[in-house]
């Protein structure tokens, strides 16, 4: 039977419908499956959230979760750490926990996790068939602690992400131990970068040191501060290993004394039981102390405080004193010899030992080895004042002719005027310091030297002065590129000289209040002298660091006292 | 001729005359000769008294005198230490250089001198024919600082009064090098004295502690004390050593905290630029930032200050604190495992490279050779209540059926009562822990134990309960001889958990003073535990001393800010 043609225009028209109704449903179907499939990731994700929270008694049943480690249990697992990740492990199944550093999720069933424990990272592999692992993989903020359970592999290309770049990790099992917040105050990677990265890139986020020092304990966690703070430690046990090996005794002196000992005015006074107390500027006098009282060689390495209200790249009002006196028999130089050999052996030890640590802060914090040797170059502060008005001028000049500043042109010309005509007992300031330690790099190629002698009325009350000459006195300052990092003399030993050279001093120094430390010469005294270094002005100058807040795990200052 | 019975009477008369005037005449011949004698040595004395004053230029040109050494030059004379003077030495000619610590003149041309350097002790035998060296010799002042320059011989029989028993010095020059004053305020060898001797003699001098204190350079000079500084200097080296080779950083953290950090009471006020700061209980909170910055392991020797206006036996309002702190992976006893084996390596040290310095202790202050093991005896703080209550109150009978003074026996029998009964979880005072410690030594001899799982209640805000039973905590005390050196514990490392517990104390713990603090958790936090050690108190105790102020160098206490 043949349709008429309004039959036929019905029917195309119902088809069209039709298929339209169709389409729709098509779409509608398409679009319901969506929403399941989303329903299901926000479902798989709020279950993430509602992760199982273990103990490691549930280690058995689980192979993710938030573990909170409340020492339930001791388990027979194998640990491994992140430097010791090596291809040979290929094979093995190991336990790691490191913070999460970084993750990426690739689909739904892979995530690559990079793991780092302290200045090593690893990549660690997180693929499952169920996705659950990998989605709470994924979930993780930054910086959280976890646990990974994993075979180690070795990828067909090294990962140039991780130090550990010829081994990744295959992971079986995960544990959140603890979640960090997912806002950081800092980034570690914006913490990272080098000077050189910032300016060739305006854009990227330069942290600036109160946000680093506000934030410190993220700050700390970049492979530059976990070398510096290594090597640190690293100098304190160079220094007391050197002496230890020379017949040194380590001694602790009280911080808390009776009298604001070696000039009043930058001592931190302290409320003691109803009456005051201050804090020690030095173990000078208490050193000294201790070899009369026949110790002999003695060394400290203890907090140093100082009420000096002023802002530098190099003071704090607490840092770490070195500090080591010793008797000698004949001539204060023997103690200088054994200052020299201990930095020879610092300098050594860190070259030798601490390559890795070393290494790394050369990737944020480029400088160049420091050059020493032993005996280090020695002048005597006339010799120094010669240097300074002989090379100064050219040196300073030099840097007049490329100055365009007016302010800077006209000081740079002062200095130039000043410079030329320093005498041999003057005082020497910090810039000129400076201007004479690049003399010395140009002319002798040494980061690192002595300078003897120095005016006797630049120097403290006890010390000894030079017996041919007492406009001089015996008495030291070791530099390090430029800097200086360790002051000395020969203290003198006897009470009556104590007395006159005291009273000589404009203004004249009082010793009533530390009788006990003139009496202590009365009863015999060895001929003595040493010095202080600072600790973190020389892991500063050691490593070319700018800022001594570098070197202080938590440095103060007039306007710092937190965290 | 015959004479007259007169003229021979006036004959006998003239002869007596004549007798008595040669008598007399002798006499005062005698007189003079004695008179001339004795100027002679009254010209001999002032000649010592105006002895050359000489510098070290002038040496070859003197056997005898007064020498300053003010660095004028260096020579090469062959200089010895008393402790490496032995009879293979003989025939050879050294200097030496040490205080006169005796002298004894045996007529005109013989003195004895003994020489002493810290612990050695050697004879030197001044004689010489024109009797001035002698004579200057025996003129200087006990304690004076000498040069001597002499033979070594080997004398036929040892020298009772000096460690160098097998040797002496035939001495040919000799040099004052710094004159003490012939009064001391306290004599070396009353203060060397042992109790029992000074109990068998009541006629000999006792030096009390005040008087040791307040001239402690000279107090430190006697054998036990050059031993006791020694042997704590040796206590910091090989806690450290042993810290390093197990992965440990060396931190300094700040003594200057802007908040009175661990509760306020006894915090020291400083200060601060018109502001205030607080001195540091402890680097508590600063060893767990350093964690939390990745440092994984640290360690700090450093002084520790303590507001506690409370004299005994054991307290100083500052002491060194030998501070620890790690991460673990699954449950603090890993720390705690890390501390034993720390102690162990300290007294193993001790006992195998001090044993010079532990007897010369010995010889003035008798004790018992510590008791211990690796892994040390360990209680549960249950566990060591319950030996309390059970043995406690037997010892304590012992104790009252001794005593005969009533308020003593009352005393007793009121700790026998509460002793019966002491609790599981109740404090225990340190005459308890003292019982505790005869008792453990009576029943394991062992000197050495841990006692684990304290109250929660005894414990700070931030120790981690005990996962089992809130009621105790993961928390731990080392003891030495019955008294406490180390207290440590996991520490809380959720940020959550520590607020909840600083609000459940009693009173509550305010925490926003140490934001800082509690926030160096929130970026991801690695379970730790670690513990603080009291330097003074494990030299006292492993001496079996009686009191910390003979383990300090320069003791403080609420009313010793001096020397």
């Amino acid at each position: 039977m043949e349709s008429s043609p309004e039959a036929l225009a019905e029917k195309r028209k119902a088809d069209k419908l039709r298929k339209q109704e169709e389409k729709a449903k098509k779409e509608q179907e398409k679009a319901a499956r969506q929403a399941q499939r989303e329903a299901a990731q926000t479902a798989k994700l709020s279950q993430v959230i509602s992760a199982p929270e273990l103990t490691t008694c549930d280690l058995h049943d689980h192979k993710w979760g938030n573990l909170f480690i409340q020492s339930n249990a001791r388990t027979s697992r194998a640990w491994c750490r992140a430097c010791d990740l090596v291809p040979q492990l290929k094979g093995e199944k190991l336990w790691i926990r490191g913070r999460l550093a970084t993750s990426r999720k690739q689909g739904k069933t892979l995530c690559f996790v990079q793991l780092r424990q302290s200045m090593y990272t690893v990549q660690a592999v997180v693929s499952a068939k169920e996705g659950e692992l990998v989605a709470f993989a994924a979930a993780i903020p930054r910086e959280s602690v976890i646990d990974v359970y994993g075979e180690v592999s070795v990828p067909e290309t090294p990962i140039a992400s991780c130090t550990q770049q010829l081994v990744e990790l295959q992971v079986e099992q995960l544990f959140c131990i603890s979640r960090s917040t997912p806002e950081l105050p800092l980034q570690l990677e914006d913490a990272a970068r080098t000077d050189e990265e910032l300016l060739a890139d305006p854009e990227l986020t330069r942290v600036n040191q109160d946000v680093r020092l506000n934030n410190r304990v993220i700050d700390l966690r970049t492979p530059a501060n976990q070398a510096i703070f290594r090597l640190q430690s690293a100098v304190c046990e160079l220094f007391r290993g050197f002496l230890s090996s020379q017949g040194f005794t380590e001694i602790h002196s009280p911080k808390l004394v009776g009298t604001a000992s070696e000039g009043g005015a930058d001592v931190f006074r302290v409320e003691y039981f109803g009456g005051a107390a201050y804090l020690a500027q030095s173990p000078q006098l208490y050193k000294q102390m201790a070899l009369m009282a026949d110790l002999d060689r003695v060394f400290e390495v203890g907090p140093v405080f100082r009420a000096e209200n002023s802002y530098t790249h190099r003071h704090m009002t607490e840092f770490t004193g070195l500090d080591m006196e010793m008797t000698f028999l004949e001539h204060y130089s023997e103690v200088l010899d054994m200052l020299d050999r201990t930095f020879n052996a610092v300098f050594d030890g860190l070259n030798q030992r601490f390559r890795t640590e070393l290494d790394i802060v050369r990737t944020q914090h480029p400088f160049e080895d420091l050059r020493y040797k032993c005996p280090c170059l020695r002048f005597t502060y006339s010799e120094a004042m010669a240097l300074l008005r002989t090379h100064g001028p050219t040196k300073l000049a030099e840097e007049l002719a490329a100055a365009t500043d007016l302010a800077l042109r006209a000081k740079l010309q002062e200095r130039i005027d000043s410079v030329r005509v320093h005498a041999d007992d003057e005082d020497i300031g910090t810039e000129d310091e400076k201007l004479l330690g690049s003399i010395v790099a140009d002319k002798y190629e040494q980061d690192f030297y002595i300078i003897d002698k120095f005016p006797a009325s630049v120097r403290p009350f006890y010390t000894m002065p030079d017996p041919l000459n007492p406009t001089f006195s015996n008495s030291y300052d070791i530099f390090i590129r430029g800097e200086e990092v360790t002051s000395g003399a020969q203290r003198i030993h006897d009470p009556d000289m104590l007395l006159k050279q005291a009273a000589a001093k404009d203004p004249p120094v009082d010793l009533t209040p530390i009788q006990a430390y003139v009496d202590s010469f009365k009863y015999g005294a060895f001929p003595h002298a040493g010095g202080g270094v600072g600790l973190e002005r020389v892991v500063m100058l050691f490593l070319g660091l700018p800022n001594i807040r570098k070197t202080s795990l938590f440095p103060r200052d007039p306007k710092r006292l937190s965290p």
